[in-house]
């Protein structure tokens, strides 16, 4: 059976806006992977109790089951070592967990003060209570007030974006010559945006930005082609 | 000849405190190269003028001049390919690469508005005058006043430290399990501090502390034998 995962999708069931979902879908496609993507929302607890928790990704090949976007990229390398390496060896997977981290201590918390709103709003109406309800007891406001900066967000992201834009400045991608599982935490965080906003995150001329256009071509334009915000 | 680089010293001739001499002492380490260290002072650039430009640490080798701690480290791989690798392939060039930019966007800042006037109070009487208008010009302010919010600029530094936290609380080293060019780049920053300042920078149980405890273990505690702040 082809490898299939569960991707939380929105309204239209085309938009796939998880930034974790994101990682693994990519991480597919650089392993040169055949799968299915199955549409999942927030409030389909039931659907993948069988993983033993309740978030996506969830990815299910040749009668296993993979939980967690890291553990997933372990798994695709060992499980399929002849196709290209996501982790390759410490050098790289150390590269990866620093950008893991950093993504998420400094790229992501921002993110979410630009797009809270704007997600709510693209959400599939059956999730739309649930995710109100438990973000507003998570940011301890309204959806609403907690975007209501979100220029000051956007200048925090720029600001954080500084090692990545100097980096990306100087190589094609965060792994040098050619993408892997560093470039691909990082854009889950974009395409997390750039599938429920149209909120621009970035200055003209922002080497971030020539470095998205990149990512969104790669696998012959395979991110561009999904439903934007 | 033995290879020789100019590095800034401070009161004490001992005293060595540039963060990116540090990564050039800890690189030669690295190679386990023998080396000495030549005390300079900022208003010695007479002294390195034969370089071209006036910053160290600049490194003389065999007849060869080599200016920057990044190409000093690119250098040595060169040079001495049969010695332990600082920057390896693409994923550990690039790693390295994107801690400096971190190190430099992140970390200096902040430790910068700490250190100033404790780097003041240390440096040989010649340099003093050089340094204080040379920087109250740069940051538009006395050196007090520059270094009269260190609480918050410490707040600001343990923030700005959570992905590495993060991975030396998974792992010995930023490497993996050993030190390689991005622990010493990030490590010549507290060396900075170390060799300054008694100013404690990290909270009790912080895994950046228990990570700044194993490189000054390295190589036979090499770098806790210099002076202190």
């Amino acid at each position: 059976m082809a490898i299939q995962f569960y991707d939380l999708a929105g309204d239209d069931a085309a938009r796939r806006f998880s930034p974790f979902c994101w990682r693994t879908r990519m991480a597919l496609k650089h392993k040169g992977l055949d799968f299915t993507a199955i549409p999942w929302r927030f409030t389909d607890k039931d659907v993948i109790a069988f993983s033993g928790q309740d978030k996506v990704p969830v990815l299910q090949d040749d009668g296993r089951t993979v939980c967690d976007s890291w553990t997933i990229a372990e798994y695709l390398d060992e499980r399929y070592p002849q196709a290209p390496s996501l982790l390759g060896g410490p050098d790289r997977r150390s590269f990866a967990r620093f950008v893991k981290h950093w993504t998420e201590t400094t790229v992501h918390g921002p993110l979410l003060r630009i797009l809270a709103k704007d997600i709510f709003d693209r959400l599939h109406p059956k999730d739309r209570e649930y995710f109100r309800t438990s973000r507003e007891r998570r940011f301890g406001t309204t959806l609403e007030a907690f975007t209501s900066e979100r220029d000051q967000a956007r200048e925090q992201l720029r600001q954080g974006l500084l090692p990545m834009r100097r980096l990306v400045a100087e190589q094609p991608f965060l792994n040098g010559a050619g993408a892997a599982l560093a470039d691909y935490i990082v854009f889950g965080a974009f395409q997390w945006a750039r599938s429920t906003s149209s909120y621009p995150l970035l200055a003209d001329g922002d080497p971030v930005a020539a470095w998205r256009e990149r990512m969104l071509d790669l696998y012959g334009g395979y991110a561009r082609a999904f439903p934007a915000g």
